[in-house]
């Protein structure tokens, strides 16, 4: 429970553009559009969907140039996912990395469907020899004074796993600006960034891609000079509906005395969730939660209760960390990294019981 | 340019759950779902469609408890209204009032279809001696302690004016979780507190409703003790699509040598817009940007272009002023208030040109 120390104008900038899901959609399997969490890190583009075309060139067979209608025309598929930000927790770091200022609400499930990227990729007959393929969104913006499209690569070896999806549904529905129209790529388990918007080209190469978002964005890091362990699979994490009714400004919780049902999701990019654990005395003792059967498939948050007697009044402050069928688990207290990535650090909602 | 102090933890637990529109959406006539603004003071209510009803009560002739059939047995009307924060711009103030920390981007634009309020008012028969209408939604939280739900009141004859809807949808679909599902109040060209989300209930009263967000909060006042003047109708305030590509953590733009058109939207809940003036010298002179002719009705935002001959390679710092026929006009540098309400001292943005 770190406050952070005061942000900056570049960090509320960042803030008052990009979108948090409110904690209390948890209660939802799948986000309502316009809910889920947002980072755009540079302007949604503008696209024309009936000039777009995905490139898919490099070391291929046939190069392919497909509209939206080509991508329909293959196999749809369809995938819940929960996503997450790598930066979700960053601001609860101290000293807190300045970036966007995520607190723990970068997060969302999406039912998201589109063509198998394999299948596409099969179709331009990747050639021996690749060793990842590079993807290009057309969002272009500036990182330490260098022009730059958006653009991350994946081991083909994980590109032609079958819940990876080049997607153009949301929810049922054409995807929204936000979240990649015309098409954005869907990486199941993996952090936000992975999932490439607005994308435009997908290109197969035979060295590992070196650009800023692979490189240098977007890794675990000690210090400046370590070029640290690339991110990838979304560590675990429970976070639960906040009991009760908000204060405006501090979003503590007013609850009256008597016993409730606290309820949130949990998941992992790494395994299935296999426990989650309730604390109601500020992390001293723990509590299982139960584990709901839900049924969104592999990729999505998993539902989780668990029956608080909140019988004495007075501030009582309620935490949740999750554990994954990997031996991953939540910590109580945060580690540090320069980029201020991956903190899965338990939740802590403050609770006034009457 | 103000830099604010830095936001602590109240304000940017505000920021990370409330949303703004990201300022490139201004391209667009009607925001799309997911990107106009939201303002949640407490918690996005879950609601049962099929047995939610609206109460019309108090100095009425008849009762009435209407479901969302009943609703969309009235007349349709269809509006098309930008909707502000009253806290936009909060954030650039000097010193700075402590709240949800806007800076520009608390707005959107959206096509919202309902009953008017007038034609369900008739068929309940306000009784003479009404003079407010109070509204009551579904959220509920604490101020100052005091727990409430969210209410604000509509002087009578405001209430029967034409425009006034009880809307059920928003862009053409059913009114989004985050949006007030399944009704809310909507008052065209007044500040987006006044249109009550989740609605539950109207009363008709006798006596000027005197709850917290009509009495304490949602005035302009000078100091803490000053009963001060409640806020209503919004002021004009243009704003541009930055030019360029961003920088991703200073938002400054990049920007070619060359002609650019400089594209926004200006908007007043008072008066048509009659002018937008650019300056692209940091406000030291002004030059006339052109007005578009649009469609979108009396309460949507006017669009305006400027021909700008970025020629002079450099930093360069644009803005824009709205003027509405009312003879409102937005003022170069903010007037300080406590709760830093209908701030519209104008954009400033940062160009690189290259």
């Amino acid at each position: 429970m770190t406050e952070p120390a005061g942000i900056g104008l570049d960090e509320l900038q960042l803030a008052a553009r990009n979108h948090g899901m409110p904690l209390e959609m948890l209660r939802e399997p799948v986000t309502p559009v316009g809910l889920h969490y947002l980072l755009i890190h540079y302007d949604v583009p503008q696209v024309d969907a009936a000039s777009w075309r995905l490139t898919v060139d490099g070391l291929v067979t046939h190069e392919l140039a497909l509209g939206l209608d080509d991508l329909r025309a293959f196999a749809p598929h369809e995938v819940v996912a929960t996503m997450e930000c790598a930066g979700n927790g960053r601001a609860r770091l101290d000293p807190r990395p300045v970036s966007q200022p995520w607190l723990l609400e970068a997060v969302g499930t999406g039912r998201w469907r589109g063509a198998r990227l394999r299948d596409v990729l099969e179709q331009a007959g990747v050639a021996s020899g690749t060793v990842e393929l590079v993807f290009t969104g057309l969002d272009r913006g500036v990182e330490n004074g260098e022009e730059e499209s958006f653009q991350r690569s994946l081991p083909l070896e994980l590109a032609l796993e079958p819940g990876v999806l080049l997607a153009y549904e949301l929810n049922g529905a054409p995807l929204p600006p936000q979240h990649g129209f015309p098409l954005r790529l869907l990486v199941p388990g993996w952090y936000g960034m992975t999932n490439v918007k607005w994308l435009s080209r997908i290109s197969a190469v035979d060295t590992p891609f070196e650009g800023y978002q692979q490189a240098h964005s977007y890794r675990l890091r000690q210090t400046e000079d370590d070029p640290g362990e690339p991110l990838s699979r979304i560590l675990p994490r429970a976070l639960m509906v906040p009991p009760g009714i908000p204060d405006f400004m501090t979003r503590e919780r007013l609850l009256p005395r008597g016993v409730v049902t606290i309820e949130g999701r949990a998941w992992s990019g790494h395994a299935p969730v296999t426990a989650v654990e309730v604390s109601t005395d500020g992390c001293a003792t723990w509590d299982a939660a139960r584990l709901d059967d839900d049924d969104l498939g592999p990729w999505a948050w998993r539902r989780f209760t668990y029956a608080w007697d909140a019988r004495t009044a007075g501030t009582h402050v309620l935490s949740c960390r999750a554990r994954d069928a990997a031996g991953n688990e939540q910590p109580v207290d945060a580690s540090w990294n320069v980029g201020g990535y991956a903190n899965n650090a338990v939740q802590h909602v403050v609770v006034n019981v009457r």
